[in-house]
């Protein structure tokens, strides 16, 4: 299979990249599945549903979140009628939504999405791994099992992210990282079988402080004084992520490679293999 | 000028990666200066003299530090006889050692080399903005001033970094990121002409926990039991950083290119400009 | 009945405290259940199955944790044999121990104690509340269920800590603050019923940064340098706590007053009702 | 020299009850000085001149300041012309108002009023521990120098607050915690005579989470889903502070005595020595 994924959304910068970017991508990758992070695509916070419906307009097939989920609070009683929209598994119980989806890919294959959020120097969360390991025992990759599971990994600190890859690994086609904005170029299939990125990047204006404007997040952090609302810059954006391909046997990964076109940053469009 | 920039050096893998591909990338792009940055050189916690004159010995021109500058306690006493070793500038005052070096450089050209501690989800250091303006201000990038100005800012908050390359934006010739240990793909040239790096990865095994043995780590982290004491993981390691070159009328940088070579991760070997 | 309730005892001062002071405090309060915060009795980190036992032998009845509960290694696999040893509810699954223990007192009466770390602050945990609420659910306080129920809420917050309170108001006989290592004087009974004190204080001496020797402390905070391990400080402990007389016929809570005897703070003998 | 000193004062119930019982604590313990700790005292965040002003009228000599100094953005531009109303000392250079005040009492004594932000689990500032020192090598305690010294100390951990009373021993009459909003037990004369207190306490209702409404802080908390914004409890507030008496040759302390009026909490009315 085909899977492309997209880092943290930001702003208006961010979804204009995306739906300009979309048709190239679906054009010259073919994905089975294109999944999203959401998180800061309503003016730097959370989403609305209005918003994720554009995406899906434009091919994506699911959409994930983060610490930024409830910003629009909107979205608190529209997600249980949502189901392409996922939030972080391991909210309380009882929180609205859900943490992963099972879909139904072209020609019939089974794909699961997750989305978790870490813990370090982060919201107190349960245990992201007991969580993601309930998943996965649950939904077993490879034959007679999901055909894919992709697993977004909100999270701050490099080392619990590179954590959660080796404890998917084998078990999982795809770790990836979201919440830092910033593309890594550590993609990797590991030794069992998961390709692993730390951080997809954002989707939004590189020449920002993680997609906001630079002179008011800087301003913030130097002087410690009021400041206006942190809101989204609005440069050219670059569409940020990673494109990978599983081996259909087994649902482990054969590539992965990174994805980044428009804006500022160097540019990296994936080949098919 | 041709500035080379490597990231933090973990344990022995990290160490004979440095010492096996400084040939080639002296003997490929020739830099005018190099740094390392060496906090996790000595088993993955602080550095000794003995390892850095071995850096030295292999083409390094300036050691950095970061938080872990004094996990060798000898380094305590002998960092004040070690002018090119630095340890962030923004230690409390009467901290042994110095946040800076002023060096010449090939054909007698002035290079100042920063290290800096940043504060998001780390120890309380003083402010780094003002302590690395103290230092711009001092020493200013162009005529009748420095040739070239590399700041390393060690830190975890991709935001924090990235409002520290603006702040310095126009200022100096490079500002690159280290402590995260995972390298990313946002090098840019700023609009005000300072090339730009959010973190230069690790030198290191990537089939790790930023660098330490996956199996502890991981025990630690989802367990909470004690564990045996971390240490490196013993895989081969990848040099990590960036190669970046300068308008020798300005200071500024024309280029920033990654470097990516042995290990895990792919490669990307810079090509002179 | 009559529950008296110990903060965490710090080193040998604090362990020479307690013993000391036992005898006074059973001959004045004649307690039906004594329970010692033991995180920090061996050398201030940790405790041994040998100190706990001194403590039940002065007629402490149950011993509880927080972050520092396997400090000493030994006590790891000891504590599956110890019920009276109780660490908090909310490590993860397959944690050695258990985060609560139903106990007979004096006349037949059934109390449970239990012991919770906060996450604000500290180390990530399950949450907290949906730990404590599973337990008060399955053992309700009052006629047919428990005499009296006390929670040893292990945290840095005090926002967190007060919300704990409410949160347990009308179904605990005492919810009592640990790890801060400093008495509070906010001890009230809530309007449900409940008795509570945002932090019992620590046994051990006062003179010092939290019972450890304050000028290893101050330097290691201050200058940011190696310095030798941090120690308990030796002067004469003050025994810290409460003491806290209920209705027994709902297990609520009549009054709460403050120990703090011997040493350097001000002194506060409860006075029996 | 006679020194009152208030914790945080939080919304109505706390500004009601201090102009409530001042009346009866100028007439009992007839101060030379009186500092109020206002930071939240207009509606839980920040203050306003004018509300500044109904303490002064009621006889405050002197309001600090902490986290919350700027939640009312009116206070940036005003408070150059409050001399007597203080933010905290090491906030970044450029930073309006000043972090301490030089005052006459009484008799022509002279009064140094210090408000500073500790850094563990807080916003990073800089280091509190070099700025407190620069003002008490510059203004010293006892004859020819202060009468009096106080010393308002910002901060969340314990353990830095009693590092900070150990670092000032000998030096100030009286260092003071705010910002943890509950009164804590462990008032002292340090061996070098300066008194010490690890939290004043807030000025407000105790039936609540830190003197904000306890539903809305406790769903918050619990269910991470957007609420109303957090407002101040409305129950009687109680007055917490302390009461230190000074020797007029040194301006050490002699005595120091909690402050507990009106409201839920055990009272505590200071006696005049
Ligand atoms: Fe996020
Ligand atoms: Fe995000
Ligand atoms: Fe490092
Ligand atoms: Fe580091
Ligand atoms: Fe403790
Ligand atoms: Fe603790
Ligand atoms: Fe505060
Ligand atoms: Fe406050």
């Amino acid at each position: 299979m085909r899977l492309l994924f997209l880092g943290d959304v930001v702003g208006r910068s961010g979804r204009d990249a995306v739906i300009a970017h979309m048709p190239t991508l679906r054009e010259r990758l073919d994905p089975d599945l294109t999944v999203v992070n959401g998180e800061n695509a309503a003016g730097g916070f959370g989403i609305t549903v209005k918003i994720a419906e554009e995406f899906f307009a434009a091919g994506v097939d699911v959409v994930t979140l983060g610490n930024h989920s409830w910003d629009q609070k909107e979205l608190v009683a529209a997600i249980d009628q949502q189901p392409r929209i996922i939030r972080p598994l391991n909210y309380p119980e009882g929180t609205p939504g859900r943490g992963f989806v099972l879909l139904q890919a072209r020609g019939g294959r089974k794909v699961l999405v997750m989305n978790v959020m870490l813990r370090l120097f982060m919201d107190p969360m349960d245990d992201p791994f007991a969580a993601v390991d309930r998943v996965l025992r649950a939904h077993r990759l490879g034959p007679n099992g999901a055909d894919a599971i992709l697993v977004d990994v909100h999270g701050e600190a490099t080392s619990e992210k590179m954590i959660m890859g080796h404890f998917c690994d084998g078990r999982a086609s795809l770790v990836v990282g979201t919440h830092s904005h910033v593309p890594t170029a550590d993609h990797v299939v590991m030794k069992g079988g998961t390709a692993y990125l730390t951080d997809a990047g954002m989707c939004g204006d590189y020449d920002s402080a993680i997609g906001m404007k630079k002179e008011v997040a800087m301003a913030k952090l130097i002087r410690k004084l009021p400041t206006e609302r942190l809101s989204p810059a609005e440069g050219e954006g670059t569409v940020c992520g990673c494109y990978v391909e599983t081996d259909d046997r087994t649902g482990l990964a054969t590539s992965i490679q990174p994805v980044r076109l428009g804006g500022r940053l160097s540019q990296s469009m994936p080949v098919r293999g």
